[in-house]
């Protein structure tokens, strides 16, 4: 599609192999039946070490880059496709979350080698894309969206320093990778869904049509601790109060500013001193928003900044709103959804296009080259988690269709 | 008043001794300006021990019971009146909570003795009625309220039990002292106020109608934790969606449930797990609501259970409501109440009929002998800090009221 000339591409994913894949990748980390590959740990490394192995098998040029990011090369190409997501976990984590994705590129790289020609096929596993020290490190990296001082700042939640953890690695003398445009002519990730919705609505695929932007507002209410026996309720400053009547307005509006596609949640919700018989003094939540488009975030922080502002009916307690947090939306390349839809309806697969309520490495390439995802259904919703599951029918689905992408994008 | 053909009583009390006995009896236990006579500490035993000689010094026979209960009896009389309160304190208390109600009796108690004559004068300083080991110990213990099996399970908040505390201030052998209704005519308490009215009403003395009996629910949210980008909403269930739901619907209808005496509190709002980006699993409220009624308390009660047994509007998330604590209303004795309000009257002093809002002593012996309290402003409502302190004006106007309702009840 992309390139108008070029020779038909051959070769079909080997989907026994995808699961055979699977499985060897997850021999690095597992432990009491969750996967323990946090970014730059022994299990971490020697999962590279294989990945290393098997894509300088069909052919590729290695590298470990400075952040752990192992990328294959085609030797032969100027040009390339590039494909691949993570193969670090959280702490405990399922088996496909980042591993279906690399998978899939290693065993479509595999199938589609044979056929040569230009462009090629590049294939990626990124470094910390789980945030052990930054959420999507490595892509953030590649992408030159990452500072040395931005490493020299990173730390675990455990106050384990970035630079320490990368020299421990082996990778302190590695030069970071990055991203090359002229080259890469388009990323494709394939990924579980890691919500419900395909599988309750019995849908194959998930053609997503952006990574959706987030935002995080803290707000926090300013009463006064007074005996909650002897201070009549006309005198109170109640902070609590006030945080329920802010929260139920926000709860209520929200719908009313959303798109189909927004979600929202109070997740942090606190009130102190924290006693049955004192009125709380102080309280606070955490409202988070996310969307794929920029206009409805905007009207949502309007919204919360302004119930702030008129503060009616909080009986004087004072209300302060601090942005806590911003991602901005990464929308997904066009033409390669409906390359994806294409392929999806060449397989008899249904497919919906979707936003990806999750963070991805493909929202750090979406600003400088064409890209795309796939997603594949998860069991129950359910990652992060041993849990974690798709069924094989559905894995081996979406290689195929994954694959055939990958043909197109090619042919 | 009680005693319907007894002698006039003379005296009247000497309001510089009772700001002197205030400062003595604040010597115990005084560190960096606040107060820290905890139950059963070397501080709180020499201040009663203080007090033993106080009331020996104007003739009274003194006993120092197995819970700390510091009481002086008239040796000459059959029947008395009972006055006092407590002279524990919270860690870091104020110079005026017990201490002012103690101080009042025993300098009443000085200038009244020499009338002489039936009933006389009875005094007390309850042990432990700031709850190091259990709140209100002392006077529960005297109104016969607590078993051996209770004394034997009270631990304080670090744990300590009170049976070794007991044993180290040398109280193990000492007998557990009775109150004995066929001696004492009526208990009276002053006290400050704990709470902002009479200073925000600009009124001198506060004649309490009642101490208000309280209820504790705590109301639980169990809803799913769920990825908050990957799940739409109409498949969540959110705990502190619900919450908020229902804490604005309970703080709605409390004021139409309540009498002008009603006060409530939601102190405690806990959410889990507690990040951004998951929807709380489990939510926690505790609703408190105290009156002098248990009629209007009942109301509430059921109230809360109706909204918890309907769960309208709370997205599938599971309520349950456990009582977690009751007290029952204390009303004060109306002809009491009379008295004081003659006495005010007669001193030119402003007064008003109030609930207490706090626990006192005065609520274990309502239910045995006729009861009173008698409250005087508090500076801002501040207590159980060092900042608790009433105007030395009050002070003494309370001091001359108090006074000459014992004469009242002793004509």
């Amino acid at each position: 599609m992309l390139a108008s000339a070029g020779p038909v591409i051959a070769g079909d994913i080997d989907t026994d192999r995808v699961m055979d894949s699977l499985r060897a990748l997850n021999r690095f980390g597992e432990r009491g039946g969750g996967m323990w590959r946090a970014a730059y740990s022994e299990a971490d490394m020697a999962c590279r070490a294989w990945l290393a192995a098997e894509f300088a098998a069909i052919g590729l040029t290695v590298a470990l880059d400075g952040v752990g990011n192992l990328i294959g090369r085609d030797p032969a190409s100027r040009q390339a496709v590039l494909l691949g997501s993570h193969s670090d976990s959280v702490p405990n984590g399922g088996r496909l979350d980042g591993a279906l994705g690399v998978v899939y590129a290693l065993e479509t790289t595999r199938a589609l080698r044979a056929a040569g020609g230009l462009p090629g096929i590049d294939v990626i596993s990124f470094g910390d894309e789980e945030g052990a020290f930054l959420g999507c490190l490595g892509s953030g990296s590649f992408a030159g969206r990452l500072s040395e001082a931005d490493l020299d700042a990173a730390r675990s939640r455990d106050g384990i320093r970035f630079r320490d953890a990368q020299a421990a690695a082996g990778l302190a003398e590695h030069p970071r990778a990055l991203l090359d445009p002229a080259r890469t002519i388009a990323y494709l990730e394939a990924h579980i869904e890691q919500g419900p919705r395909l599988e309750a609505e019995g849908i194959d695929i998930g053609v997503v049509e952006g990574i959706v932007g987030l935002r995080r507002q803290v707000v926090h209410f300013a009463g006064r601790a007074d005996h909650a026996g002897t201070t009549p309720m006309a005198m109170r400053r109640d902070a609590s109060a006030a945080m329920f009547a802010f929260a139920t307005r926000v709860l209520d509006l929200m719908p009313v500013l959303a798109s189909p596609r927004s979600v929202w949640n109070i997740g942090i919700v606190k009130a102190a001193p924290g006693a049955g018989n004192i009125v709380p003094s102080s309280a606070e939540i955490m409202v988070e928003y996310r969307d794929t488009d920029e206009a409805v975030l905007d009207s949502m922080t309007a919204a919360i900044r302004d119930l702030a502002v008129r503060r009616d009916g909080l009986g004087g307690v004072g209300v302060t709103v601090e942005a806590a947090g911003r991602l901005r939306p990464a929308p997904m390349d066009p033409r390669l959804m409906g390359v994806i839809a294409e392929a999806a309806d060449a397989a008899g697969a249904s497919w919906v296009k979707m936003p990806s309520g999750a963070g991805h490495d493909a929202q750090n390439l979406a600003a400088s080259v064409p890209t795309a995802m796939i997603f594949v259904p998860s069991i129950g919703g359910r990652s992060h988690d041993p849990a974690e599951n798709t069924h094989e029918a559905d894995i081996r689905r979406g290689a195929r269709v994954y694959c055939d992408v990958v043909r197109r994008i090619l042919a």
